[in-house]
């Protein structure tokens, strides 16, 4: 192919070797100098980019170029060591260097055929979580359960409701339409992405019923039970519950047990959605978090957000793994094949919403292996310190107060000034360029937050950051 | 931090250079060598892990050989340029530097805010796309509708489909449950993903009817339309069609103009598959596949299958952005910012299933500025023309017959022997490694596919491996 376009192996390596030095460059230098929440205007970076693709090749070096002088101040830096909005998104070298391992594998795992180490690898792996989380043997793939890792703890709610709308309707939603009143619950405080699935799904949001939450703003068990209780009276089903361990808005613990409880004797789905904060219970300290978790019928982890791992990976587990595939199987005659319909094999397809997957499990495998159990620790203590040191120096400072209760990294305060008051310290603090804070509303009031997860957050980061919130506090 | 388990930058760069080096001679050397079909026995990858994570940090070095030892035999090898099955699922080494740097930004695009350079760069990367394949100015993002890119041609089925239940029904799907039959249309060869959304979104999987085809596997027009009729003579609501162009089993490409005249006067909303067949487009002298699209109301292709750029990346398309954003949008109190208030920006996680996004244009703009379209031309003509002459082959082999039309680059063909020689045929191929098929049935008979579409695959493998067809065909 003397006209072949493509790019050379020797190309390849100067131009990959270029850009790991960008990348070094980028996350140890670069990334504390810039402001972490980027300053641009609409429209800006697309006003600098050509209508038009070009007709010919380009060269890397002008791309990367670009990459500099077009892309960088459009990028909020989500791992910057002041970045503390959201939750965080961390990720680390052994993550980077799975994903460009399974770049440069380039297959596909949606059946066990199409790349058994694929699947296998990401069972067994999810099989070292169940370990290293203490979660239930139920998870195991080795029980009737197991886990799969999905893009994101959206989607995993979503297959969570499939599965529980299978179950409670016994193929009939799957087959004929969502054809009776199904009702979902969650507390008041549950991540936007359970309303969605519900939405998703054809269940409707008027049924999805928001549970309220006690003074720590996590789900009353009490209130849930009368819930159920009243749905039943008017002929609805209840079907389904999301319990979650640690919510964006200020790192709630719903009360799993007691959640757990109600939902065995009811005959409904719980699933526990700990996103950020199950990564805590890689602590023996902190496994607390998981109380009750045996009742769960699905759970959900984010490597992604708190244990170094690219995104995306979410770790989804479901007890019983019948209802998840009966809700998701389909096997046209162009994908059927002989370990398939041996029965022998796991194919995640029928675990998930699309059908192509990439080798996702390469980079938890290398952060898991590259830190060990005691390393991922480490990091996450460090993390719940720093956190713990920020509420101790907020309590400290009459003109602000601590919002809710902070169990592990994230701090909900406000300024006792008022909405206003906080709604100006907001923005002028991320205006600054120096960190990247975002807030919440709880009882009905502007409240900042703080998580501290990145990978590069050190004591003087926090401490930085407390100084400045400070600083602003007195221009206020 | 003394005690950091972090890897160093330094560590970082020797392993990355290593892994370069590994993804060069894999990519260029062994990947021609392995059995393309894996051959291991079900465990056997598993067998060979350790039981629990390790408790202390590993060498990177073992995990390389780990990945030569233990996974590689487990590789079904798609970047192989024998490989002929499914779809392909190609790259290229500028996806694979997008990938890299898009791990090594370690950003998420949930909302223009959290980086506008990664929405904004897919806005226009998108808009790029519309012109090179020739799509509807509806789909830009200057116009009602817009682009934005999904993990699959699956995710985005799913997604019209929301958007379409919500243009039927008035938001009352979303808010309160599907509650009223409604009826969606595609024909008996459109991808498995369309009855797996059906079932997802609730609609149930017995209200999709499966339109019969013609002579060429083609939906036949006469008989939708006849199909609406009787389901509106029996009192449910038509809302959804889908036409593929490139059917996965036989590339059948559905009269997209007389399907969409049919939707308009009905005023159902029509989606267009062209998972991987839409990449022909972007050569002139294919454009014809897309006949009639300027009807459609969403559209996908997956550049992820058959244009250089790594999975995930599918562009979905949609003609009015609007009833998309409705269906998927929910905006809690920690995620409101400035600038999703102004009105002025995207937030592409209203366009999808999940909320957290990788910064997954870059790689299709390496891809784009890399190739050119020139670039990629080249390489496409170059498939077809390859599949073409295979087709020609098989014509002349009296022993062979082509099944199906082959517009482009699949060629369905069978062994004139009946369904068990060609089963038979297809895994004695598949069982030597030096090749992988795969097969469908059309009219009832078992059939075998060879799709030419990997970026490696040039006349010589194309040439064996109809050698070996006709060789293992003579052992029969």
């Amino acid at each position: 192919m003397t006209e072949s376009h493509h790019m050379s192996g020797e190309e390849f390596r100067r131009h990959a070797h270029a850009l790991i030095d960008w990348i070094i460059d980028y996350q140890e230098g670069r990334v504390d100098d810039l402001p972490v929440l980027s300053q641009v205007e609409p429209g800006s970076i697309r006003k600098k980019l050509p209508p038009s693709a070009p007709e010919n090749g380009e060269s890397f070096e002008a791309m990367l170029r670009d990459v500099d002088e077009i892309l960088l101040p459009g990028i909020t830096h989500w791992q910057s060591p002041d970045f503390f909005a959201f939750f965080p998104a961390n990720t680390s070298y052994p993550a980077i260097l799975g994903e460009l391992l399974s770049a440069g594998l380039g297959i596909q795992g949606m059946l066990w055929a199409t790349s058994p180490a694929c699947t296998e690898l990401e069972t067994h792996v999810l099989d070292w979580l169940v370990e290293m989380l203490g979660l239930p043997d139920t998870f195991r793939s080795t029980s009737a359960g197991g886990g799969v890792i999905q893009d994101s703890a959206s989607s995993a709610s979503l297959c969570a409701l499939i599965a529980a709308r299978e179950r409670a309707t016994g193929d009939a939603s799957n087959r004929t339409g969502v054809d009776r009143p199904l009702v979902a619950y969650a507390s008041s405080q549950a991540h936007s992405s359970i309303e969605k699935a519900i939405g998703i799904a054809g269940i409707g949001k008027e049924n999805l019923r928001l549970i309220d939450v006690d003074a720590s703003f996590a789900m009353r068990a009490d209130s849930l039970q009368a819930q159920i209780e009243a749905d039943r009276a008017e002929g609805r089903t209840p079907f389904f519950v999301c319990a979650t361990v640690g919510t964006t808005s200020s790192n709630a613990i719903d009360p799993v047990d007691a959640i757990g409880s109600i939902c065995e004797v009811e005959g409904l789905w719980l699933h526990v959605d700990a996103a950020m904060s199950g990564t805590a219970a890689v602590c023996p300290e902190f496994r607390w978090i998981h109380e009750g978790i045996e009742r769960a019928d699905s759970y959900c982890v984010n490597p992604h957000k708190w244990m170094f791992t690219n995104f995306d990976c979410d770790a989804f587990y479901v007890a019983d793994r019948a209802a998840l595939i009966r809700s998701l199987s389909i096997l046209p005659e162009y994908l059927r094949n002989r370990p398939t319909e041996s029965g022998a094999v796991i194919d995640y397809r029928d675990w998930q919403v699309p059908l192509g997957r990439r080798f996702r499990a390469l980079k938890l495998w290398f952060v898991i292996r590259h830190y060990g159990i005691e390393g991922i620790r480490y990091h996450i203590r460090q993390h719940i310190e720093l956190a713990q040191a920020l509420r101790g120096w907020i309590e400290e400072d009459e003109r602000f107060e601590v919002a809710a209760p902070a169990p592990l990294n994230l701090v909900c305060f406000r300024h006792r000034g008022g909405d206003d008051a906080n709604r100006s310290l907001l923005d002028r603090l991320n205006d600054s360029g120096d960190l990247y804070l975002t807030h919440t509303v709880l009882d009905g009031r502007f409240t900042l937050r703080l998580c501290v997860g990145q990978t590069r957050t050190e004591a003087r980061h926090v401490e930085r950051a407390w100084k400045t919130i400070r600083q602003v506090a007195d221009e206020l």
